[in-house]
């Protein structure tokens, strides 16, 4: 998204948390894994830098995929409020909180239902596939997916 | 800032963009660039990225130095406004707007006159010391640092 020779030094936001030339993505392949009402947009990649910065958004109502990972998770939320689950804890997200994810930690994120919840997440560009919890694990956590 | 065992995995926005436990931090070192009204917190670091986030704030009326170096700076703005000089060019900057400077070009960032310019800055953990420019070269770049 960064390279120099042929990208803008500046992308004015172009509103609605949306910037030309930055694609609104789809949040995982369809089937892929549970989810529901997410997009993904990469702000930052490349350009001699190993990581990447993306753009997550969760419509009201909505959620990601309940997973665990051994690469951290970096997050700051920059839209709108909800909540995530962090291990056996939940917690209020509201604009300008930052959280962390430790690895092989069960994570994720909900909007409130009648806001959206988008949040920056900072990876590494190398990282390992995501898990998801098998039933015993679900029982474990003692949650249920809202699907 | 990130250490799992250590650091808790949510940190509230305390207001006015600080965070409990984020120490708000000298720009610079005095004397050693010419600057004003700028503060630096380390958002994320370490646990296996090799990246910092920073969040920069300039005061109404200040600005960064005007500098150059090979690693790049990768920039989202989240408070306030202001301008910022890349390369030869000047651009207006406001919220939600994301800059990519190239390596090796000069840069520097203002505030507006009656509001902050907040912005975060991913950079890799391991890069170059900053070049500031000659006189020579502030002659070839049209501008006079103002201080």
């Amino acid at each position: 998204m960064s390279t120099p020779d042929r990208d803008p030094p500046v992308r004015p936001h172009a509103g609605d948390f949306r910037w030309d030339g930055v694609e609104v993505l789809q949040y995982k392949q369809d089937g892929s894994a549970p989810f529901k009402d997410v997009t993904r947009q990469v702000l930052f990649e490349g350009a001699g830098l190993p990581v990447q910065l993306r753009y997550f958004e969760v419509a009201p109502g909505g959620w990601t995929t309940l997973e665990r990972h051994e690469h951290v998770h970096n997050v700051m939320v920059i839209r709108g409020k909800g909540r995530c689950l962090i291990g056996e804890a939940t917690h209020a997200l509201a604009q300008n909180d930052l959280v962390s994810v430790p690895p092989m930690t069960w994570h994720q994120f909900h909007a409130a239902a009648d806001e959206p919840l988008g949040f920056l997440c900072l990876v590494s560009a190398e990282r390992d596939r995501p898990q998801l919890p098998t039933d015993e694990e679900l029982i474990q956590l003692g949650r249920v997916l809202e699907i």
